[in-house]
């Protein structure tokens, strides 16, 4: 976290106040939510009453899956969901979850080597007769390989079709340029501990007129989409480290690219054939559609784990798949619908760079990745 | 919030790492994560296996009256939900959404006059040839007028008849004793903000071999019950609220109750026809059978609006109803449920002292409730 999220964190903690209240405390409390709110929503390019704010980005997501293009209270129907083969779990799971229980028609859309949905797949997936109903959610950059999609286009292509478009925007938003009303989008997911801010609040950004379903009922908060007593510290919080990461966006990630780039040259100057996933040179997409932070490469004839464990012991922090997948031995779905084999993706290692990273953190993966992948040759010739 | 919890916050949030990351600074987070799950626990007499963190007490209730006795991946189907006329609108919304969107049949069990649910009425709800697939929820302490329900007895109610039974607990822990495995409960709801913790943080206790599905799906955090980063630093801050919170229970109660009587002590002396609401010396269940911190009265020919505002001004902070209907103008469901006539009930206000409660916050009070009352009444007469 950012010292300056942790400190208006710390501040706005130990004051009082519910800011559904009346009286005082409560006012005060509210004032602070609501200036929150209004950097929130400009920072993103959206108007302060389209901000809701949630748990994080998992709630914001199934808020959107399940809810978006419906009434609050409304009945439940049958919808078609259309999503990227690369989504997060919290946008796949909540869409497998909706065909099991409500009979939703399920579409996964395919991408490219890359990763990249083509705007033809969604062409695909919307047209023919096939009624309202349709929601749509394609992330705007992949937590694993870095992809950037053409969310402008995915958006344009699924509005004139009637569909309603949501976009996970919780990598993009820090590190890319993110304007909520210029992509065109009905919604769009945020998360604070992504950007510096405190892990437990985010937001779903919500077009004026488009009606949401609550995923939980109770005091009626956040204009009823979203009830509970509203965190107003780590919203403020939340805001804090959003202003400075948008503010510092373009430098960082000019200075966060170049370090990633220093990374993937030195490790492929060590591992000569690793393989870098995602948009690169030479790939469709280009270099430029991809998250200036991250580095994902796989290592033929390794096994992630011992890759992990022995960067792990050198004291560099990496990943395979997503956070979230920790621990569970399973191939990447996201490489997998890249193409990529089972057996290479077996060996995929994510670095991921961001505002704390330093040319030392780049030198201390490139002096001990020859070493660690040669031990994990070995370790698989044994196994 | 209490200083500790601050202090714990704000030193936890500084640190990084991700609870489900297999990495050094992923598995100490882990490690707060657990040790909290450890005390949050052993305080309220649960397995740590069976403490699910959520976002808060709204979250936890929704999960407990929509997802309890369901399997993780079931099919959805209709179920009996039996829940009491005074319970929180955060276990009220859902039970009518349950009823609304999937047939099911919602039954509101009664309550006395000092707000008090007959186990005589569940046993009514409960009995006859209906099938599985009931829930029972009925709240631990009531939030506006401090009613303690006989919650194991209600419990031996609804498991010996095959029901699942909830009860949110949020005004509960820290007030009163409360012990999850020996109240015979399947699950209860419990929020950190409610005694001097965060506000974004709770949990559901969920009995071990109960099942629980799901409100929201991702990641797969929480045993597959509640997916999204875990947030290590107000898990962390919570614990050490409840631990200090328990600590100091029985001593605080004591206190607390001591304020409280003399505010009503006091309020009745200036304003003699005011009426307390909820157990109370000449009432069935008692003055022991109420909140310590909870002090409920109405005071004839006011508004509480009016009466708030002139409290306000005077630098007293109370409430009407619950905070989260505040600037609603609406009669409390749970006055109405204890058969208090609307007359009446509109001039219902609530005092609730805590921890950081003392003697002058009482003389505050009871230095201008004759004046702020006489002003209320000479408004209601213009009006």
């Amino acid at each position: 976290m950012r010292p300056e999220a942790v400190a208006a964190l710390a501040e706005e903690a130990a004051r009082v106040g519910n800011p559904s209240s009346v009286h005082q405390a409560g006012r005060a409390a509210r004032k602070v939510v609501e200036e929150a709110r209004e950097v929130v929503a400009d920072r993103l390019g959206a108007h302060p009453t389209e901000v809701v704010f949630t748990s994080g980005g998992t709630e914001a997501d199934n808020l959107a899956v399940r809810g978006l293009g419906r009434p609050a209270d409304g009945a439940v129907t049958p919808r078609r969901v259309v999503v990227s083969a690369v989504e997060h779990h919290a946008v796949l799971d909540p869409a497998a979850w909706l065909a099991a229980h409500e009979g939703a028609e399920l579409v996964l859309l395919p991408v490219d080597d890359a990763g990249t949905v083509p705007l033809s797949a969604l062409e695909e997936a919307l047209d023919g007769a096939r009624g309202p109903g349709a929601v749509v959610s394609v992330m705007w950059a992949n937590n694993e390989v870095g992809t950037v999609q053409p969310v402008a286009g995915l958006a344009a292509v699924a509005r004139e079709r009637g569909a309603f478009v949501h976009a996970d925007a919780v990598q993009a938003v820090g590190r890319l340029p993110v304007d909520f009303a210029a992509a065109g989008l009905d919604a769009m997911t945020v998360s604070a501990h992504k950007l510096g801010g405190p892990v437990g609040v985010g937001a779903l950004v919500v077009r004026r007129g488009v009606p949401v379903e609550p995923l939980t009922h109770g005091g009626g908060q956040e204009r009823g989409l979203r009830s509970g007593t509203v965190p107003a510290a780590l919203i403020r919080s939340f805001a804090v480290a959003l202003d400075l990461a948008t503010a510092e966006r373009q430098a960082e990630a000019a200075r966060v690219a170049g370090l990633r780039d220093a990374l993937v040259a030195g490790v492929l100057r060590e591992v000569p054939d690793a393989v870098v996933r995602g948009p690169w040179p030479g790939t469709a997409a280009g270099a430029l559609a991809r998250l200036p932070g991250n580095a994902h490469l796989t290592f033929p004839g390794c096994d992630s784990e011992v890759l992990l464990f022995g960067l792990d012991q050198a004291g560099v922090a990496a990943s395979a798949g997503s956070a979230c997948q920790a621990g569970v031995q399973q191939a990447s779905h996201v490489l997998a619908a890249m193409g990529v084999p089972a057996a290479d993706a077996r060996g995929a290692v994510r670095f991921s760079l961001g505002w704390t990273s330093t040319a030392a953190d780049v030198a201390a993966v490139t002096d001990v990745i020859g070493e660690v992948v040669a031990r994990a040759r070995a370790a698989a010739h044994l196994g």
